[in-house]
Formats: C-alpha cells, sequence, structure tokens
C-alpha cells in the first residue's frame, strides 16, 4: 500500500493557491481571511475522507477515523498558517500528507486498531500573534487560554476575536487527551538532507530556542541641526547590537544559530534621528547549557551598545523551551517506516519549533522530514522535490500503521 | 508697535490641538484629514484678517494684503504638516507669526508700499510623501508638477489625489513670480541659540543636504535549521552600514552630520532571516565639498559591509541640495530688526531644510529663528518658550516691515 503521488501533489497546488503571493509563495497568517479559506478547504476534504471533524476552544481542527478498539488515537498533522511571503510546504505539507494517509487506508478499505486523527493547529507560525505554536502550547498545558486569546497581532487585534471572526472559535476544551503518538510530516528548512542527498529525515528530537525582545529608548531629533555630540541615536545602538548577536554564534560555535528578524524604528523617517527601537533576539542551540551560556553574553552586547550610545533599554527574555528529545519508540517506528520505502534517509535534529515539540510533553511524538531545496524556507523559493515528497508521506503512512496497528492483522494475512 | 502675544500663544495652542498626541505633540502628515482640518482654520484665520485667499495646483495656500504701490509682495510663511509624534511648533509657529504680523497691521491700520503674502507651502516635512519642500520645489522649478503629483505615500497614494480628497487641488499655477522678499520664521531645532541663552536667530543660509537609498537583498530563510555558514542576513549588512554612515561624520569632522533615520526590514519576524532591508541615508554640511567627499565613503561603507555579508544591493543618491546663502540685504534687514527688539541674538546657519531654501533660489530670501530647547524637535518634547517667540515674531513684523515699506512714513511721523 502507497499513498497517491498525483493525487497528494494537486492537494499541495490546490491548497497552495489560497493566499499565493505573484511569485509562488505563500501569505496566510494565522485567522486571516486566507486562513478560514484554507481551513474551510481542509474541512471539506477531511469529511469527504468521512472523517469526523470537531474545532477546539483554540481553534484546532481535528478530523477523526474511528479504530476498531477503544484505545487512544494516533495524531497526525501540523499546521496551515504561513509567514509573510513564505513559502507553500511548511505547515500545510504536513497536514495534506496525513490526509492523504488516510484518504489511502480509506480507498484500500484498511481500518486501524487505534483511531487515527488528522489535526490542523492554529498560528504555529507566530507571525501574527506571539508566542507561535501557541495553540498546541495550549493543549499541552505550556501557555493559559486567556493569555493565548490575548494575543494581539500589530494591528492590535486579539487572537480570541479573530478566531470567532473567522468562524473556528470551537467549543471542545482545548486540553491533553491521551494519545498513542503524535506523528508530524514537515519539511526540514534545513540544508543537510540535500547536501548529503536524502529523502527523508528520521528526527530525534528539536533544539532548545530562547526568544528575547529588546526596546531601546534613544532621543529622537531633527537629522540636521542636531549636532553628532549631543546625539543619543536609538537605532545606531540597536545595529551595534545586531552585530554582536551575530558573532555571539561565533564564539558559542557548534550548532549555535542567533538571528535578528525583526526591528522596527520609530518614528522611522528620512529625517529624524530614530527615537526608539524594537527588536528581537532568537537564539537555538541542541544544547540546554549553550543557551544557558548565550544569555549573558546577550546582555553583555546589549548593556555595552546602549551605554556608548547613551540610550535606555529594556530586555526581555519572553519565551524559551529546552531541547526536546521525541519518544524512541517512535522514533523507532518512524526509522523503520523510512528504511522499508527503500528511501535514503538518517537521523536529523530539528532546528525550527514545531507543534510535536509541545505534543511531546503530553504524548509519546516523533516527525518525518523531507528536504528543502538550498535549506531554504519562510520564503517564496521554498520547495520540496515530488520524490521526496513520496517518500516522506509513505514513511508517515509506515509509521502511522505501525503505530496505528492494522486491524485483523495476522488474520487476514 | 510690537505683535500681540496672548493672541499669538492662543493661536499657537488652537492650532496645536489639530492632531495632538496624547502626550502633547503632533502628528499631522500632510494632506491627512488633520492637514485639512489645519488648512481650513488657517483660511478662516486668514479671511478674519482680511487676507485674499487663493490656493494654488500644489496646494500652497496665499493669504494676501495689498500694498499701496504695484509693487512685488514680500512673502511670509512656513508649512502646516508635521513629522509623525513631531511638534507642534516646527512649520506653525512661522505660519502663525506672520499671520500675527498681518493681524497686527490690520488692528494699527497700517499700510504697506509692497503687498504682504502668507503663504502655507503644502508637504514640507518630506514624511508623507518625498522628497521633502516638494511644493516649493515645484514653485521653484526644481520639481516638475507631475513627479509631485506622483509621489506616493507608503499606502501606494498618489499627492495628487490627496491634494484633490483634501479639497485643496487649486487652480493657480504653481509657478515663480516676482517677490521683494521670502521670509520665514522658524524654530532652529538645534541647540545653538539656547545653550547661548539667545532668543533669536539670523539665518545667513541652509546647510547642503544629501539623500540617498540603499536597498540590500539578503537571502530570507528560517531562523533555526539555517546554518550561520549559509546565510546572508540583509540586516546585518545594513547595521554594518548604519555604523558606518555614523563614522562618516566623525572621519570628516567639522559640522558634518549623518543619519540613517529610516531602516524597513522584510518579512520583519522574529524567526525568518531578514531578506530586504531598505535604508535612508542623510547627509549634512554647510560646505558642499564635505558632501563631495561624503560620496564615495557612503559608497565604500556600503560595498564593504554587503560585500562582506554576500548581499546584493543598490544604492541611490536621489536628491541633494547646496548650500544655500539668503540674500545679504534680507539678512541685514531681519539682522536691524532683531536688533530692535532688543532680544539676544547671533547669526546662524540652518541645519534643517526649509521652503526657504528653494525660495531662495527665484526672490531674496532670509529666515528667523527661534530656540529649541534642548536642540530637540521633531518629537514630541519640541518647544519654544514664548519670551523667545514674542523676540522672534517681532523680528518677523520688523523685517516685513522694513522690506514692504511703511506707506506714508515721514508724512505721519
Amino acid at each position: 500500500m502507497k499513498i497517491d503521488r498525483s493525487r497528494l501533489e494537486q492537494s499541495v497546488q490546490q491548497l497552495g493557491r489560497i493566499g499565493e503571493t505573484p511569485r509562488g509563495g505563500l501569505t496566510r497568517l494565522a485567522l486571516s481571511d486566507d486562513d478560514k479559506r484554507a481551513r474551510d478547504q481542509m474541512v471539506a476534504w477531511m469529511r469527504e475522507a468521512k472523517l469526523r471533524v470537531r474545532v477546539d476552544q483554540m481553534g484546532n481542527i481535528f478530523g477523526e477515523r474511528p479504530g476498531t478498539d477503544a484505545l487512544p488515537p494516533v495524531m497526525m498533522g501540523s499546521h496551515v498558517d504561513s509567514v509573510p511571503t513564505g513559502g507553500k510546504y511548511d505547515g500545510q505539507l504536513g497536514v495534506l500528507c496525513g490526509l492523504e494517509v488516510v484518504r489511502v487506508l480509506e480507498e484500500h478499505g484498511v481500518q486501524t486498531r487505534h483511531p487515527l486523527t488528522l489535526v490542523i493547529f492554529t498560528n504555529e507560525e507566530g507571525a501574527r500573534f506571539q508566542p507561535a505554536m501557541i495553540a498546541s502550547g495550549v493543549m499541552a498545558g505550556k501557555i493559559a487560554l486567556e493569555d493565548a486569546y490575548n494575543a494581539r497581532d500589530k494591528d492590535g487585534l486579539r487572537l480570541g476575536d479573530e478566531l470567532e471572526r473567522i468562524g473556528y472559535l470551537g467549543s471542545e476544551p482545548c486540553l491533553p487527551r491521551p494519545l498513542r503518538a503524535y506523528l508530524e510530516l514537515h519539511i526540514e528548512q534545513g540544508p543537510l538532507l540535500e547536501e548529503e542527498g536524502l529523502s527523508v529525515g528520521v528526527v530525534e528530537g528539536i533544539v532548545a530556542i530562547a526568544w528575547s525582545r529588546l526596546t531601546i529608548h534613544g532621543v529622537q531629533d531633527h537629522a540636521g541641526p542636531t549636532p553628532m555630540r549631543i546625539r543619543h541615536d536609538a537605532l545606531v545602538a540597536a545595529a551595534e547590537v545586531v552585530g554582536g548577536i551575530r558573532l555571539i554564534a561565533k564564539e558559542l560555535g557548534g550548532d549555535t544559530v542567533t538571528t535578528v528578524g525583526n526591528l522596527t524604528v520609530q518614528p522611522n523617517i528620512v529625517n529624524a534621528i530614530p527615537g526608539r527601537v524594537v527588536l528581537s533576539i532568537d537564539v537555538r542551540d541542541p544544547r540546554d547549557e549553550a543557551l544557558d551560556r548565550a544569555r549573558p553574553m546577550v546582555e553583555r552586547v546589549v548593556k555595552e551598545a546602549c551605554e556608548r550610545e547613551g540610550v535606555r533599554w529594556e530586555l526581555e527574555h519572553y519565551w524559551r523551551v529546552p531541547y526536546t528529545p521525541f519518544d524512541p519508540g517512535v522514533v523507532a517506528a518512524v526509522e523503520r517506516a523510512a528504511k522499508a520505502t527503500g528511501a535514503r534517509y538518517r537521523r536529523i535534529r530539528s532546528g525550527a519549533g514545531h507543534d510535536a515539540q509541545y505534543m511531546a510533553a503530553i504524548a509519546p511524538a516523533g516527525m518525518v522530514f523531507v528536504p528543502s531545496r538550498d535549506g531554504r524556507s519562510h520564503c517564496e523559493e521554498e520547495f520540496t522535490p515530488m520524490d521526496d515528497i513520496e517518500h516522506g508521506a509513505n514513511t508517515l503512512l509506515g509509521a502511522a500503521l505501525d503505530l496505528a496497528g492494522q486491524a485483523g492483522e495476522g488474520r487476514t494475512r
């Protein structure tokens, strides 16, 4: 039994047209009108595949396929929201491969002992509402429901209100429930699989992540008549911080990555000395102790830059997740399935956060990676070849069947 | 004959409520609804002061007071648009002091030989539409009317359409016309007058200004799984440029000032490596040759930063105005008037561009400065004490009378 490559390819293309950018990428921010349209399409497909659809208080969508026994389900899924000018593979590929698994089982009349549940998580990216992975975070009890509802986008709109507006504020409690396993197929978003000519990554765990927010208060003034000697320029201090944060990765070495991805200037006009800059600092490493070492280095970089320019600052370390190892049994099932597809594969660690990270706290979890061309993602050029997607989807199918147990196996064979 | 301090103070407060920010500053972008309301208020006051009001094709508003002789007018004025979260003195103080001059002449029944014209120029700040001083630029023949109409704000709205929308697309041609003189009172926007305890600056000229726009094309990618070794981060390159631009001022020394005031990042989210940064570079100096020297320095800073990060860039030097000396006769008239008020004054140069800069190309021009507390402007803290404003307005009155000639002088005395 194999997945239907052309049906899967068609679904990827069809869903990818909702929120498509002129250059072939995707802008489908969480709880936007396009997110609603993508959700509606997924719900329609789920119902066609005979799944029972439920929506919880965080707008997470579940499509349930009964098992033959009264056992906890195997859950598969990912997300359909994207970053601005992102790509068509991040998130939605995992949802569509999960859907394809269900479709192929239905087509072959295969029943499983454990139920199967397809899941679409709300606001995984954190591009519109922060923090990222907010809905799996609520499910895992790491984020309070009220805090999630009160998250606001840059225009001040509340997540809770936007859920209601697009019609996905469900009534099911968003709580941990017994699961046999949680499986998520996702693009690697890094260069390793492609560099080594592999189709599948068996993910062992997810790096530790720390997010900080720096606000620099300079003295806004006119760019012309204000002599250099009396300036306190928030952007000059911020620029030094950006350079210093880059150097921390070099100093720590190994797999540490550091990024300033978000930076906004006020008033942000040609002829005014910047009075305020807010910027983000993202530090990741598989080793939790590397993040422990990075934190005082970040603080020193900020202090030195701001003191040199004579500006006030606030530095908030507002989010941190430790290294998340996946369940050895689930990882082994994914590896067996990868091997069985004949795909070239390796064990790998994820450099990106995923809903699987929170799910690992409440269920045995694992992930399947497929390659990213040039290692690129969160951009319109994001791409994964269909040959690799086929191997990945078959790996997901094999692992799901392995973990859910094929009903009547041993009897019908 | 003196200006009416309390009437002037009241007008400053009243006009300052249109577009007032919660912290007492002003956000009144050119051709916004608040700009329209401020214009409407000014037109009403002009008519009360018996001025004949006309509006030209650039939305410049003229209030004309006839002279006794068929002579070219003395024009006084400034602008009523502001930067975002700017102050209540930049621009509107010049317009209101001009209005007060007319009011006091009317009150005393004083006629002048030359007519007097109060002017309000459109979009001086360049905060919404670029370049700055666009309307005096058109009047001076330095900017084509069509180019000005086609200037677009960040939301893509056309200046021409916005002029029409707020009802200030007039029919008078925007062309040079014979003027006896152009006078503009303005806040210094720098610290010198206050530092030296002076009330009035007799402005000798305006520094040369060069504006450039840098676009950096990095490789947008995910901030997690993308190893440092394959990154091409547009913001890291931009940060190095910001630091390098700051150093150019130090290297050139003297009165050179350099500023990166505007910087925008795409996609500007925590977990994406910035793919694109656009930033502004503002360089000013009284010496034109300093700007000539700065240009290759800017180019070297940009080239080195971008090559180091492996990113493409485009650098456009899109606007430059040379040092503008004011007319010696007008400067002398302003100095005589300042002396006559009894104010402490000095000769000074303007570090900021003003409509007087373009007007100097088509008329004998001069300016009156009043102090800025802590040298600050383009911010909500912008402030000038009423004592200084009174001295400044009386200087404007004296200079205007001097240049326009009081009718019947020598007969009635």
